[in-house]
Protein backbone atom coordinates (compact mmCIF):
# COMPACT_ATOMS: atom_id res chain seq x y z
CA UNK A 1 0.00 0.00 0.00
CA UNK A 2 2.64 2.15 0.76
CA UNK A 3 4.84 1.12 -2.48
CA UNK A 4 1.27 1.92 -4.34
CA UNK A 5 1.13 5.38 -2.42
CA UNK A 6 4.96 6.14 -3.50
CA UNK A 7 4.83 4.96 -7.31
CA UNK A 8 1.56 6.80 -8.07
CA UNK A 9 3.09 9.69 -6.30
CA UNK A 10 6.27 9.22 -8.39
CA UNK A 11 3.68 9.32 -11.62
CA UNK A 12 2.13 12.10 -11.24
CA UNK A 13 5.50 13.88 -10.15
CA UNK A 14 6.80 13.46 -13.68
CA UNK A 15 3.40 14.23 -15.24
CA UNK A 16 3.78 17.47 -13.36
CA UNK A 17 6.50 18.80 -16.14
CA UNK A 18 5.37 19.82 -19.53
CA UNK A 19 8.53 18.49 -21.63
CA UNK A 20 7.40 15.31 -19.63
CA UNK A 21 4.02 15.34 -20.53
CA UNK A 22 4.80 16.70 -24.27
CA UNK A 23 7.42 13.20 -24.06
CA UNK A 24 4.51 11.14 -22.77
CA UNK A 25 2.05 12.25 -25.52
CA UNK A 26 5.22 11.42 -28.09
CA UNK A 27 5.12 7.99 -26.87
CA UNK A 28 1.36 7.50 -27.07
CA UNK A 29 1.83 7.35 -30.87
CA UNK A 30 4.15 4.35 -30.87
CA UNK A 31 8.04 3.71 -29.40
CA UNK A 32 10.47 6.36 -30.36
CA UNK A 33 14.66 6.25 -30.04
CA UNK A 34 15.85 8.80 -27.52
CA UNK A 35 17.31 11.11 -30.51
CA UNK A 36 14.18 10.95 -32.33
CA UNK A 37 12.07 12.08 -29.00
CA UNK A 38 14.73 14.52 -28.24
CA UNK A 39 14.92 16.49 -31.48
CA UNK A 40 11.39 18.41 -31.15
CA UNK A 41 12.93 20.02 -27.56
CA UNK A 42 14.98 22.87 -26.93
CA UNK A 43 17.25 21.81 -24.56
CA UNK A 44 20.82 19.72 -24.13
CA UNK A 45 20.63 15.85 -24.44
CA UNK A 46 21.37 15.39 -20.84
CA UNK A 47 18.95 17.60 -19.51
CA UNK A 48 16.37 15.98 -21.90
CA UNK A 49 17.95 12.37 -20.77
CA UNK A 50 16.94 13.73 -16.95
CA UNK A 51 13.38 13.69 -17.70
CA UNK A 52 13.35 10.28 -19.27
CA UNK A 53 15.13 9.49 -16.52
CA UNK A 54 12.29 10.44 -13.63
CA UNK A 55 9.80 8.90 -16.16
CA UNK A 56 11.50 5.68 -16.37
CA UNK A 57 11.93 5.41 -13.09
CA UNK A 58 8.45 6.40 -12.28
CA UNK A 59 7.01 3.86 -14.86
CA UNK A 60 5.78 5.62 -17.18
CA UNK A 61 8.24 4.87 -19.69
CA UNK A 62 10.09 1.89 -20.32
CA UNK A 63 13.69 2.07 -22.76
CA UNK A 64 16.08 -0.68 -23.77
CA UNK A 65 19.44 -0.17 -25.68
CA UNK A 66 20.13 -2.17 -28.80
CA UNK A 67 23.50 -1.44 -30.14
CA UNK A 68 23.95 1.98 -30.05
CA UNK A 69 20.27 2.92 -30.09
CA UNK A 70 17.99 3.51 -27.00
CA UNK A 71 14.05 3.44 -27.36
CA UNK A 72 11.57 4.73 -25.61
CA UNK A 73 8.06 3.07 -25.40
CA UNK A 74 5.16 3.72 -22.87
CA UNK A 75 3.55 1.67 -20.33
CA UNK A 76 0.40 2.37 -20.40
CA UNK A 77 -0.76 0.48 -17.46
CA UNK A 78 1.02 2.98 -15.10
CA UNK A 79 -1.07 5.74 -16.57
CA UNK A 80 -4.02 4.08 -15.84
CA UNK A 81 -3.52 3.71 -12.41
CA UNK A 82 -3.20 7.25 -12.10
CA UNK A 83 -5.98 7.77 -14.03
CA UNK A 84 -7.98 5.38 -11.96
CA UNK A 85 -6.90 7.18 -8.85
CA UNK A 86 -8.48 10.33 -10.09
CA UNK A 87 -11.89 8.73 -11.23
CA UNK A 88 -11.88 7.27 -7.47
CA UNK A 89 -11.60 10.82 -6.03
CA UNK A 90 -13.92 11.58 -8.45
CA UNK A 91 -17.11 8.71 -7.41
CA UNK A 92 -16.01 9.98 -3.74
CA UNK A 93 -16.72 13.04 -4.27
CA UNK A 94 -20.00 12.75 -6.41
CA UNK A 95 -21.48 9.46 -4.24
CA UNK A 96 -21.22 13.16 -1.46
CA UNK A 97 -22.82 15.48 -3.91
CA UNK A 98 -25.97 12.99 -4.87
CA UNK A 99 -26.44 12.58 -0.79
CA UNK A 100 -26.56 16.49 -0.78
CA UNK A 101 -28.83 16.92 -3.32
CA UNK A 102 -31.32 13.98 -2.12
CA UNK A 103 -30.84 15.78 1.30
CA UNK A 104 -31.93 19.49 -0.24
CA UNK A 105 -34.84 17.83 -1.85
CA UNK A 106 -36.19 15.75 1.06
CA UNK A 107 -35.99 19.54 3.10
CA UNK A 108 -37.89 20.55 0.18
CA UNK A 109 -40.22 17.93 0.36
CA UNK A 110 -40.95 18.76 3.76
CA UNK A 111 -41.67 22.19 3.07
CA UNK A 112 -44.17 21.54 0.54
CA UNK A 113 -46.05 18.86 2.95
CA UNK A 114 -45.73 21.03 5.74
CA UNK A 115 -47.28 24.03 3.42
CA UNK A 116 -50.19 21.87 2.93
CA UNK A 117 -50.82 20.89 6.54
CA UNK B 1 -3.02 26.99 -24.12
CA UNK B 2 0.22 27.88 -22.41
CA UNK B 3 -1.56 28.80 -18.65
CA UNK B 4 -3.93 25.44 -19.50
CA UNK B 5 -0.76 23.40 -19.49
CA UNK B 6 0.77 25.32 -16.31
CA UNK B 7 -2.49 24.52 -14.83
CA UNK B 8 -2.48 20.52 -15.57
CA UNK B 9 1.33 21.15 -14.43
CA UNK B 10 0.18 23.17 -10.85
CA UNK B 11 -1.90 19.96 -10.47
CA UNK B 12 0.13 16.82 -11.24
CA UNK B 13 2.91 18.29 -9.14
CA UNK B 14 0.09 19.24 -6.15
CA UNK B 15 -0.72 15.24 -6.26
CA UNK B 16 3.00 14.06 -6.22
CA UNK B 17 2.87 14.31 -2.74
CA UNK B 18 1.08 11.97 -0.35
CA UNK B 19 0.22 14.64 2.32
CA UNK B 20 -1.45 16.39 -0.53
CA UNK B 21 -3.45 13.42 -1.90
CA UNK B 22 -4.14 12.24 1.55
CA UNK B 23 -6.12 15.65 2.00
CA UNK B 24 -8.24 15.26 -1.38
CA UNK B 25 -8.65 12.59 0.12
CA UNK B 26 -10.22 13.68 3.16
CA UNK B 27 -11.71 16.98 1.10
CA UNK B 28 -13.95 14.36 -1.03
CA UNK B 29 -16.31 13.84 2.15
CA UNK B 30 -17.25 17.40 1.94
CA UNK B 31 -15.54 20.67 3.06
CA UNK B 32 -13.52 20.83 6.56
CA UNK B 33 -11.64 23.21 8.51
CA UNK B 34 -7.97 23.33 8.60
CA UNK B 35 -7.95 22.16 11.79
CA UNK B 36 -9.92 19.13 11.35
CA UNK B 37 -7.94 18.42 8.48
CA UNK B 38 -4.68 18.90 9.83
CA UNK B 39 -5.67 16.72 13.51
CA UNK B 40 -5.04 13.48 11.65
CA UNK B 41 -1.64 14.57 10.18
CA UNK B 42 1.68 13.79 12.09
CA UNK B 43 3.47 17.45 11.19
CA UNK B 44 3.69 21.01 12.41
CA UNK B 45 0.42 23.09 11.67
CA UNK B 46 3.10 25.67 9.44
CA UNK B 47 4.15 22.28 7.42
CA UNK B 48 0.47 21.54 6.73
CA UNK B 49 -0.29 24.85 5.50
CA UNK B 50 2.44 24.88 3.31
CA UNK B 51 0.60 21.64 1.74
CA UNK B 52 -2.60 23.29 1.46
CA UNK B 53 -1.59 26.22 -0.44
CA UNK B 54 0.16 24.13 -2.86
CA UNK B 55 -3.03 22.54 -3.65
CA UNK B 56 -4.98 26.24 -3.40
CA UNK B 57 -2.54 27.65 -5.82
CA UNK B 58 -2.91 24.24 -8.27
CA UNK B 59 -6.72 25.24 -8.19
CA UNK B 60 -7.45 21.39 -6.10
CA UNK B 61 -8.88 23.48 -3.49
CA UNK B 62 -10.36 26.63 -2.61
CA UNK B 63 -10.30 28.02 0.97
CA UNK B 64 -12.59 31.03 3.00
CA UNK B 65 -12.57 32.67 5.69
CA UNK B 66 -14.85 33.10 8.33
CA UNK B 67 -14.19 34.27 11.19
CA UNK B 68 -11.12 32.66 12.79
CA UNK B 69 -12.28 29.88 10.77
CA UNK B 70 -10.50 28.80 7.30
CA UNK B 71 -12.58 26.32 5.90
CA UNK B 72 -11.32 24.40 2.60
CA UNK B 73 -13.42 22.74 -0.33
CA UNK B 74 -12.15 20.40 -3.21
CA UNK B 75 -12.58 22.06 -6.51
CA UNK B 76 -13.73 18.75 -8.09
CA UNK B 77 -13.41 20.60 -12.24
CA UNK B 78 -9.70 20.83 -11.60
CA UNK B 79 -9.44 17.29 -10.75
CA UNK B 80 -11.63 16.45 -13.75
CA UNK B 81 -9.38 18.24 -16.34
CA UNK B 82 -6.11 16.12 -14.99
CA UNK B 83 -8.09 12.85 -15.52
CA UNK B 84 -9.53 14.25 -18.87
CA UNK B 85 -5.36 15.00 -19.94
CA UNK B 86 -4.75 10.69 -18.85
CA UNK B 87 -8.14 9.47 -20.68
CA UNK B 88 -6.96 11.47 -23.76
CA UNK B 89 -3.74 10.06 -23.49
CA UNK B 90 -4.66 6.67 -22.95
CA UNK B 91 -7.68 6.91 -25.97
CA UNK B 92 -4.43 8.07 -28.25
CA UNK B 93 -2.56 4.90 -27.14
CA UNK B 94 -5.88 2.60 -27.59
CA UNK B 95 -6.37 3.93 -30.86
CA UNK B 96 -2.58 3.08 -32.02
CA UNK B 97 -2.96 -0.24 -30.30
CA UNK B 98 -6.13 -1.39 -32.08
CA UNK B 99 -4.43 0.00 -35.72
CA UNK B 100 -1.45 -2.26 -34.82
CA UNK B 101 -3.59 -5.14 -34.44
CA UNK B 102 -5.69 -4.65 -37.22
CA UNK B 103 -2.39 -4.01 -39.44
CA UNK B 104 -0.95 -7.68 -37.61
CA UNK B 105 -5.00 -9.33 -38.78
CA UNK B 106 -4.15 -8.22 -41.52
CA UNK B 107 -0.67 -9.96 -42.20
CA UNK B 108 -2.20 -12.91 -40.83
CA UNK B 109 -5.16 -12.99 -43.40
CA UNK B 110 -2.68 -12.62 -46.01
CA UNK B 111 -0.49 -15.55 -45.00
CA UNK B 112 -3.53 -17.49 -44.87
CA UNK B 113 -4.54 -16.23 -48.03
CA UNK B 114 -1.23 -17.11 -49.79
CA UNK B 115 -1.14 -20.60 -48.22
CA UNK B 116 -4.61 -21.30 -50.35
CA UNK B 117 -3.20 -19.72 -53.18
Amino acid sequence: MANQSAQLGGVFYALGDPTRRAIVGALGRGPASVSTLAAPFPMALPSFMKHLSVLEQSGVIRSRKVGRVRTCELRPKTLSRAEQWLAQQRSIWEARADRMSAFVERLHQEDIARGNR
